[in-house]
């Protein structure tokens, strides 16, 4: 399941609760468009803002939806304590596999790190993704530091957070990591608007945020650049360059990313748990609106 | 309260709970030593690792033994949602003000933090101290997000995460601060490094790591520049450089203090919620226990 497009939905919620009945129409789908993994509870759904018993049930409703696509559940907190619960609620649920990022509050070093890995994966029973992503973490991975932890029992991909936007580099790049770490651990790229290019070097997996709002856009990348048609997948992805731009302005992918299903109908407004705003400003949203129908995002 | 010492203790835990009797004699302490104020639940005091419920029982302990010192309680979390519940708590306890981060997972905006304040200082019946730590929070205020935020009611103070470190610099730096917010919210430094030099260019208060373990040597440092002396509020704090310098080598305060107070046999070991780990090599401790004995801290 750590190879194809891994689609992450957003966690449709307001201030009340979860929109339950909208979480399981995103869910659905991208069930229809029969993406490789469901991502559930991942920074696009917004796992950090939900309590206990909410994450609990939003991985229940995932798994319960999700049909033969195999879900994998966030399971990320500041403590280790509380990963360890979560890990037990999201293999309770169903979960074919966990995601876990090194969420800081107190900068944490790579020996904390690690051990915090250690201790997750040799309790578990079904395989674990490695989640790196500084820009909320504010933890940078090593080379090393990933080669270690991908030894550790249960892990069985990386999701990196992106490659260099040069070709040749980005090869080089996914080529360094790929000596590290054991060839049962996949590789997969995040950061959308370098996905085609980190397909392209050599990841097995794209760890996506669009593709958990418009699954068959993301797929057409995926499968393309998987087959070895570069030059598709790379056509694909800069045809949706003006989405990759507003990602950029506001901040990374969500805020864009929520007001997009708001605009589609598929959530309710608010989408996003405060102080979090979706994009609001009325200019933004109108060029928004006007790029999804041009991009023809589906 | 706003002014003077204000000391963070630790919560003393392990991965069962909290330890609450370390944490009453850490308060007593503080008591005894007659400092300005006690911050509970600061950074130092690990409250993002933290269940409501154990941090309504650590305000509530705090509370109770803090006899007339005023305690300030610290209510942040990632989503409003709870930062106003967390308020709601404090208060019950009776504290006498609180304390909110603009914490972070998703990068936040100005107008996101902005609207955080706003409406959490509607509903707040005490004083408000914003706090300012964009090493935990990454998130950094503008001077004019402070003069606006400064306009909300109850805020009454902002802890600044330091100042210059050269003397002329850090003046004008809290002159800038000082014109562009009411003079009914105090200007308190943190980062206890520069503590002295904040106190000497004219910061009210000291929100201070070692005040919470080591109050007297915190309160001479305080009392002798709130005096107007200092060149002595400079020399007691220049005689704990290489307190100062291990902070900086251990990704600040925090792993430091803990290991501290656990080899002065205040604390058990652990004390620090996992990840997180106190100063634990043998080296390490080693030179700290020699420091704390040559500083002779108290």
């Amino acid at each position: 399941m750590f190879s194809g497009l891994s689609a992450f939905p957003l966690t449709p919620m307001n201030e009340s609760g979860i929109d339950e009945a909208a979480f399981v129409r995103l869910v659905k789908r991208l069930v229809d468009a029969n993406v490789d993994s469901i991502g559930a509870l991942g920074s696009t759904g917004s796992y950090a803002y939900l309590t206990r018993a909410e994450r609990a049930r939003v991985a229940q409703l995932a798994v319960e939806h999700a049909g033969n696509v195999p879900v994998m559940v966030g399971i990320s907190a500041l403590r280790t304590r509380d990963v360890l619960t979560l890990a037990e609620d999201a293999q309770k649920a169903g979960a074919s596999a966990v995601l876990l990022a090194p969420m800081s509050y107190q900068k944490l070093s790579t020996e904390e790190v690690f051990e915090l890995y250690k201790t997750v994966t040799s309790s578990l029973s079904v395989p674990l993704c490695v989640y790196d992503n500084p820009g909320t973490t504010h933890f940078e991975f090593s080379d090393e530091l990933y080669g270690r932890i991908a030894q550790l029992p249960n892990v069985r991909s990386i999701k990196i957070p992106g490659v260099p936007t040069d070709p040749e580099a980005a090869k080089a790049h996914v080529a360094r990591l790929r000596a590290l770490i054991p060839s049962h651990v996949t590789l997969g790229v995040s950061g959308d608007a370098l996905a085609a290019m980190g397909l392209n070097a050599g990841c097995e997996a794209w760890y996506s945020v669009i593709g958990g709002l418009f699954p068959r856009t993301a797929l057409a990348i995926t499968r393309a650049a998987l087959a070895g048609d570069a030059q598709a997948a790379t056509r694909l992805s800069e045809r949706l360059q003006p989405l990759w731009a507003l990602f950029g302005q506001h901040g990374g992918s969500l805020r864009v990313v929520a007001a997009a299903a708001e605009l589609r109908g598929l959530v309710e407004h608010p989408t996003l748990p405060l102080p979090l705003k979706a994009l609001d400003g009325a200019a933004d949203r109108q060029r928004l609106a006007v790029l999804l129908d041009e991009l023809e995002l589906a």
